[in-house]
C-alpha cells in the first residue's frame, strides 16, 4: 500500500502520467449544505424571483473545477470538456452535485469534488448573514468512469437529483 | 431576513464595506476527512518518516486561504495577516482546523472555511489511490472574532486539537 | 504631457503611490453590447425565467474587478470595498454599468472599466450561438471620485440605469 | 433558438464538448481605442523612442488570451497554440487586432475578443493621465475558422492593418 | 540569428506552434541556494524532524511549474504530465533539480527553470530570518529531450543528485 | 536560531504579522543572466529598434512581484505601492535590478527577488532559440529598508545601474 504522490525521497510529486492513455473520463461528486428551514426558504424564494444564490454558487463551482490544479498542489492541469452542477433544496438544506467530463490522461475526481466544495462554500457565504451554524457535510465521490483503474460507484442509493438532474426550487 | 449579497435587482453584489471599521478579525474552522484505519495508518507512518501528506495539505490550506477572493465570487480581497492549520489523526480519520487572522474591514470566515476545505481535499487527493470512499464532513465555523456583528462561538465542545494545537501523528 | 507609467529609461513602471493619501475612491464605467432584438428577447425571456445570462455576466464582472491587477500589467493591487453591476435591456442591446469602491492610494477607474468589459464579454459568450456579429461598444469612464486629481464626470447625459440602478428586464 | 450555456434547470453550464472534433481553429477580433490626436501623438513619439505603451499592451493582450477561461465563467481551458496582436495608429486613435490559434475541441472567439479587450484597456491605463475620456469601441469578431459550425467572416471591409499586419507607428 | 518571440513589427508574440508535432518532451534544470553551514544545518535538522523547509519548497516548485504560462509572458499553456523536484544538501547550500515532463507541441525548459527557481526562492523565504545574504545561483538547463530541435545536454558533469535522485538530508 | 515559518508542530505556517507596525518598506534585488556576446548583441540591436526583449522582461518582472504571494507559499499578500526594474547590458550578459515599495506589515524582499527572477527567466525564454546555455546567477537581496528588524545592505559594491538607474542599451 503506497502513496502515488510521494517520490523516492518521500516527498511530494506530481506523478508522471505520460504512459497513461488519453480516454474519456467523468466524475460525479456530491455535498450537502445543512441549514435551517428558514435559510432554505430564503434561498427558495430568492430562487423563485431571481435564483441568485444558486446561480452564483453554480458559477463558483464551474470556475473552481477549472482552478483545481491551482488549489490541489499535486493535481494535473486538465482540459475539462464540461462541468455541470445541480441543486436540490429540501427542508434539510441544499444538496449539490457536480459532474465533470474530460478527455485526458488522468481522472477528474478532484475537479468534481472541488467544484462541489466551492459551490457549497458559496452558498454558505451568501447565507451567512442569516445563519452562521450551517454545516457543509457529506462531500464524497459518487461515480468515476474512464481510465485503467476502472469505474467506481459509491455504495448506497444515488440521490434522485443526480439521476434526473431535476431541482425542486 | 435578507441576503446581504443581492443588489436592488436581486442579483449578486460585492457588498460595500467602506463604512465598516478596520479591526482585527479572526476565524477558526474545522473539517474532518473520514477514512479507514488503514488510510490513517498510512498517513501516520508516512508522517513519521517525512510527514508529506499533511505537509502538502498544510501548504494547500494556506494557499487556499489567500485564494478565497478568487474562489468565492462575492468575497473581498483581504490582506491576511496569518494562517495556521492543525491536524489531528484518530482512528476515524483526519481532523483539520484552520485559523485565519486579518486586520481589515470584513471577516475572514470564508478564508478559514476555504483553507480547511482545501486541506481536506488535498488529503483526499493524496490518499485516493488507497481509498476512494473517504468522506469530507463537518466543515463548519467554530469561532469568529472582531467586527461589529460580535463574536461567534459554535455550539458544542471545541475539540482538543483546537484548544492546544497538538497533533498526535 | 507625459506618461506616468514609463520609467527613466522609457520602459514600463508600476508607479510609486507611496506618497498618495489613502482616501475613499469610486469609479463608474459603462459599456453596451449591441445586439439584435431577437437576442435581447432571448436574454429577456431567459431573464424572466431564471435570469442566467445576466446573473453569470454579473459574477464575471465582479470577479474581473478583483483580477484587474493581474490583467492590466501596471495596475496596483487594491483592496476593493464594493463592486456592483447593473444591466438595462433595450431593443438596441444590453447596457452595462459597473461601480467600484475602494479605500486606497490610487483610483479604481481600471477596475470599473475591466468589470464592465468582462460582463459584456460574458454576455457575448453566452449569446454567441444566437448571434455572432454583436458588437461591444462605448466602453468609457462615466465618473470618478476621490484622490488628489479631483472628481471626473464624463460629458453627456448619464443614462437612467445609472441614476436609478433600475433594470427593465 | 436556445442558449447553449444553460442547463436543463436554466442555469449556467460549461457545455460538454467531448463529442466535438479536435480541429485547428483561429479567431480574429478588433477593437479601437478612440482618443485625441495629442494622445496618439504621445503614444507615437513614445513608440518611436521605446514603443512601450504598445509593447505593454501587447503583452497584456497575450496574457489575457491565456486567462480567458478564468475571466469568462463558461469558457473552456484551451491550449492556445499562438497569439498575435497588431496595432495601427491613426488620428482617430489606436486600432487593435488580436489573432488567436488553437488545436482543440472548441473555438477561440472569446480568447481573441478578450485579448483585444485587455490590450485596449492597457492602452487606456497607460494614457489616462493624458486623457480620461477615451472610449473603447467597436470590439467585435472579424473572423473565425475551424469547427463544425463553419467559418465566419464579419460583414464590411476588413481593415488594412488586419490584411497586412502593418503598423504605422 | 533571430528572436522567435518577436512578430513582424518587432513586438512580442506568442509563437504559433500549430505545425509542431505532439511529442513527449522532458526538461531538467538545476539551481543552488548558496548559504552558510549554519543555515544548512538548520534545514537539515528541521529536515530530520519534519522536513518542512524542503517539503514546502517542493510544493512551491511543482505549483510554479504549472504557473509558468502565467509568469513568463510568451510561454504556452502546456498540460504537464509530471513534475519532480529533488534536493541535495551540502555544506555549500541547497542544490535543487527540477524535472518536468509533457506530451505537447513545445518544450518544457521554462517550466523546469521556473520550478527550480520557485523552489529556491521558497528556501530563501523560509530561511531569511536566519541569513539574509544567501545567493541563488547557477540556474540553468541541464537537459532537454523531445521536439524537432533535438536533445540538449549541458556541458560539464551532471551532479550526483540528478543521476540518482538521492538526497542526503 | 529558529525558522519563523514553522508552527508548533514543525509544519508550514503563514506567520501572524498582526502585531507588526504598518511602515514604509522597500527592497532591492539583483540578478544576472550570463550569456554570450552574440546574445547580448541581439538583445541590444533588438533593443535599439524596438526594445522588446527587455520590455517584455520588464512587464514580467512587475507582474511577478504582484504574484509573489501565489508563488511563495508562506508569503503574505501585500498591497505593493510601486515596482521598478532596470537593465544593464554588458558583454557578460544582462544585469537586472528590481526595486519594490510597499506600506505594510511585512517586508518585500521576496517580491523584489521574485520580480528579478521572473525578468531573468523571461530574458532566457526570449533568447533560448539563440543560446541554450545561458545561466541565471547571483540572485540576491541588495538592500532592504523599513520594519523593526532594521535596514539591510548587502556587502560589496552596489553596481552602477542600481545607483543611477541608467542603462547602456
Amino acid at each position: 500500500m503506497d502513496f502515488t504522490h510521494l517520490n523516492a525521497q518521500g516527498r511530494a510529486l506530481m506523478v508522471d502520467v505520460t504512459e497513461k492513455a488519453v480516454t474519456h473520463r467523468t466524475a460525479l461528486a456530491e455535498v450537502t449544505v445543512r441549514c435551517a428551514p428558514e435559510t432554505v426558504a430564503a434561498i427558495r424564494s430568492g430562487g423563485v424571483r431571481k435564483g441568485d444564490v444558486l446561480a452564483v454558487a453554480q458559477v463558483a463551482g464551474i470556475q473552481a473545477a477549472k482552478h483545481t490544479w491551482e488549489l490541489i498542489p499535486l493535481c494535473h492541469q486538465l482540459p475539462l470538456s464540461g462541468v455541470d452542477i445541480a441543486f436540490e433544496l429540501s427542508e434539510r438544506g441544499v444538496h449539490i452535485t457536480a459532474r465533470v467530463r474530460c478527455t485526458g490522461r488522468t481522472g477528474v475526481e478532484m475537479e468534481a469534488l472541488t467544484a462541489a466544495s466551492a459551490a457549497a462554500l458559496t452558498v454558505y457565504d451568501m447565507c451567512k448573514a442569516l445563519q452562521k451554524d450551517m454545516e457543509i457535510t457529506g462531500l464524497r465521490l459518487l461515480e468515476k468512469t474512464g481510465g485503467k483503474s476502472g469505474d467506481y460507484h459509491a455504495a448506497g442509493t444515488v440521490p434522485a437529483s443526480v439521476r434526473e438532474g431535476n431541482e425542486n426550487a
